[in-house]
């Protein structure tokens, strides 16, 4: 992950908590690290559900580890547990999470992911906040 | 559930509050309401790990509910969870959530629930914390 | 596994495969091979469940490896996957079985396993496909 | 699903099945029900790892039916179990699967389905088959 993302990310922590939203996530590191450091700078409560079975496992920033066991089978729990989605940057899971999001009918936001018809794409971690607050 | 059991329930997620603990739970009514709300008076935080995909079937006493989407097999999620378990009562669901929690090594107390070699059997709330943490 | 539970497993998958049944289990070693190995007699198809995420994991004589990659939350799908269950010997992750399949309404016969309600304790192979036919 | 889908999916089960291979699939209609249809006039095996609890929901052709009751989680399970995957048209479940797949390190070919890169873009089944054979 290059710095400019893991800005992005960190930041949209920090909006999504002064919003006061939880957020859901992987529980590991990179994005799923740097919305959490976010979250945590405004006392956002943040979820990581994570694919082994160690909650240690967790990035520090993690309020709420979850434990699944279920490797990449947990991606479907991460979105299912969000009223809408935000995606930022992005491998072959993050594109796993959004089809499954998109499949479960919540609003997703992108920003400078991947380019999936169904997902509303912004540049900036307020737009993708404007979004999904208002379609949820 | 009768009304002893609700009140064994309900006292031992008191003592699990007061002593700081954090209680996983599976999310629905019964013992796991009864615990849940224990919690709640003492300010305790009670995960709920759901076995359908929507977050509003928990009981109105969880903090965080998760839901997974993955019936049955939700119950593994919820020993693994805990670094130890206590059983109240309990049929069947019950009884696979002590077999899993044996098998993952977790130390476990039961209040007149099943009979199975490597639960202690303990007769109060009290006694149950007690044990699981001595030997966590 | 000692030698008698061997030959009482092996005895089970003969009888099995003579009945043309096909067997679904956890597609590891001892009984789970052991059965396996009785159904390759008579050859009937075995269905092996696996914990883990590769395939190559089944003992040799599955016919159907399915690997899951959850865990032990496996166990609930190899319950699912059988009209009725049948247990020889076994240690907590037998009784986790026997504990979700009777939650799931599954008749269930028992030889030298768990002391649980609602299992049929049988002394023979012959004896536990008897009442798992009766039932069904 | 129009027609030309249909049987583009049936012809890919027919040719699949001639060369020798099993067919892993989601188990319910649509493009999953016109490859078992193909395989089965080939006979070949398909394996269908269902979303749901009841194993009766498979579509006629399946040979093995695998009751998951994991929801849309199964989809990680249908990628795992196969050497490479083939995509034919396909909405937001597709997607999910190309990606598990591509995260996987399955290798992928596509036939009209979603434009994503790692996915071999294919024309025919003949192609796709060609394809996965020759990384196989």
């Amino acid at each position: 992950m290059d710095a400019e993302t893991d800005e992005l990310a960190e930041e949209l922590g920090e909006r999504l908590g002064e919003r006061g939203h939880d957020v859901v996530c992987g529980g590991l590191t990179g994005v799923m690290e740097a919305v959490a450091a976010g979250m945590a700078e405004t006392g956002g409560r943040t979820i990581g559900i994570l694919p082994g079975d160690d909650r240690a496992a967790a990035n520090p920033h993690i309020d709420v580890p979850i434990a699944t066991g279920l490797g990449n089978a947990r991606n479907v729990l991460v979105v299912r547990n969000g009223d809408a989605v935000i995606a930022i940057d992005g491998g072959y899971g993050t594109l796993s999470e959004l089809a499954h999001a998109l499949d479960l009918d919540r609003p997703v936001a992108g920003i400078e992911t991947h380019d999936v018809a169904g997902v509303e794409a912004v540049d900036s971690p307020s737009a993708a906040i404007e979004y999904v607050e208002s379609v949820v």
